[in-house]
C-alpha cells in the first residue's frame, strides 16, 4: 500500500524522527482480541514525550517557557491489530514547520515489524491564559536553527 | 466557523442522529484542568452505541450476523476544551453509504451548549475471520431500506 | 455468603446511601469477556461523586473550603464479574465518623441484581498544603449535624 | 512507620521477588497533579506479569493449561503521591502458599525511592468454566516444587 504523506514541507530539514517499544497490556485489550483503537492516543503521547525528551523540547521545557501544546487535530489510520503481550514500535517524525506549531507523523509497527498503524497530530502553541502564539518560544527556535542547520544531535537516550 | 463537511454523500438520505449527554469525570481531567484528548474516542464509542441502539443495528446486532465493525479511520479537531464535571453532548450522524461501512461524524458541545470538538470515524465490516466484506449484512440492509424509505424509526429511547 | 461488615461505627445515625447505574463499556471489558479488575475505582468514584452531590458535600463543595479528599485506602472483593452492555448498580454508603474522614462502603449489583463486588474507601481530609486536618471544615460539620439529627435530606436527585 | 504484614505464611520459603519500573505519564496524573488513585491497578498488573515471565508462570502459561486467575481481593494503602514524569518503581513478592491461589504483596516506591503505596492482591486458580481449582496445573506445582528446594531461577530477565 502507497502512503500518501500527511504533512508537506517544501525547503526545509528532514524530519526529527523518535522511537520506543511498548508492550501491548492485557488491559488495553478488548474482547475480540486486539488492542482497543481507543488506546493508541496513549502510544502517540508516548512517542511525542520521546521524541521531546531526546532533541530538548519536551512538555516541561515549553512549561518552563509558559507555553502549552494542546492537540488540534488527531488523525488515525489503522491497518492491521496489535495484540497482547506484542511489542509495538513507535516511531515518531517531527516534520519541519515555520509557525508556533508541531506537526508529527507517527507509525507504530506490530510486534513483526509490520505497519499497524498510521497517524498524525497537530498541536498549536498557546500562552498560560489559552491564547494562541504566533512565535515559538525562544528555547525552540535555538532548536529550531541548529535542527536546520544540521547541528541538532539528540540530548538524551 | 465555518466547518467544511467530512462525507459528502449524494443522492442519499438524511443522516441517522443520535445524541447522548455523559458528565466529564475527574479522571478524565488532566493536569491542566481540562479533558485530555485521548479519552476522547471513548465519548464518539458512547455515541456511537446509542446512535446503533437507537436504530437496531448496535453491536450485539452485527455480532449476531457474524460481523465485526473494526475502526479504519479516526480524526478529530479539537476547538476547544471540556473541563470537569461539565455536561458534555454527543451528537452522531451516521452518513449515507451504499457499502458495507458505517462512515459517523460527531459533534461534542461543551455545558454551554459550545462546539467544542468534531470528528470522524469509518468503519469496514468483517466476517469472523477479518475478511472485509462488499455486502452488509441482510438486517442491515433491511435498515438501509426502511432509511431510504424514510420509514425508518427509533427502536429504542 | 454472610458479609462482614467493613465500618464498625457505634452511636451513630445510619450511614447516608446513594445509588447510581453505569452501563459497562466495550472499552472496559479484557479478552476474558468481563470487565476487567482495574477499571471497578472509576465505578466507586462515580458512586462517591454522586453521594456528595445529594447530600452537598461534593468535591467542589470540600474544594471551595480548601479542602481535598485523598484516598488513603481502598479495598475491593470480587464476588463475580460483570460484562459488556450489563447495567450494574453502584450503591454507596457513607458510614458515621466523627474524624476528618469519609468511610465509604460500596455495593455493586450485577444486571441481574446479584451482588458482584464490595468495596471501602477511606479518604482523609487535606488542606492545599497536603497537611491531614484534625477537624472537618464547618459546612461538613453542619452536614453532619444535620445527619445525626436526622434531618439531612438529599440536595439533588 | 513500621508496617503491618499482609500475609503470614509459616513454614514456606521466601517470597518470589520481581521490579520494574514504570514512568508515570501525563495521563495518568489528576487535576491535583498527583496519579489519579485508579491507576495503580495497572502498575501492579504490570509488576504481576514482569514476576511471572521472570519465573515461568506468567499469564499464557496458566491460559494453556486452561487456568485463568481472576483477582478476588485487591487492597490498596497509599502512603504519598506519585507525580508526572516520576519513575516508579513496582516491587513485587508472590508469597508461598500451598493452595491454587497467588498472594501477592506490592511495594511502590517514588523516584526518590520512598515507599508511597504498599497493595496485595488475592487471586484464586479457575478453569475455563470459571470453576474454583483445588489444586495448581502441574506447571505451577513444578515452580513451587524448586521454589521450596531453592533452586527456582527466574527463566528471563
Amino acid at each position: 500500500m502507497a502512503t500518501k504523506p500527511y504533512f508537506k514541507e517544501r525547503n526545509g530539514p528532514a524530519p526529527l524522527a523518535g522511537r520506543l517499544v511498548r508492550r501491548v497490556r492485557l488491559e488495553e485489550v478488548d474482547p475480540l482480541g486486539i488492542m482497543w483503537h481507543g488506546r493508541y492516543p496513549s502510544y502517540l503521547e508516548d512517542g511525542r514525550e520521546e521524541l521531546g525528551r531526546a532533541f530538548g523540547f519536551g512538555y516541561l521545557a515549553f512549561k518552563e517557557s509558559g507555553v502549552a501544546l494542546p492537540i488540534r487535530t488527531l488523525h488515525f489510520d489503522y491497518l492491521s491489530p496489535l495484540r497482547y503481550a506484542e511489542d509495538a514500535t513507535v516511531e515518531t517524525l517531527l516534520h519541519w514547520h515555520e509557525g508556533a506549531r508541531l506537526n508529527i507523523e507517527y507509525n507504530l509497527y506490530d510486534g513483526a515489524g509490520q505497519l499497524a498503524c498510521r497517524a498524525y497530530s497537530v498541536q498549536m502553541m498557546v500562552n498560560l491564559s489559552g491564547q494562541v502564539l504566533l512565535e515559538s518560544p525562544p528555547f525552540f527556535r535555538a532548536v529550531q536553527e541548529h535542527w536546520r542547520g544540521g547541528s541538532l544531535a539528540t540530548t538524551v537516550r
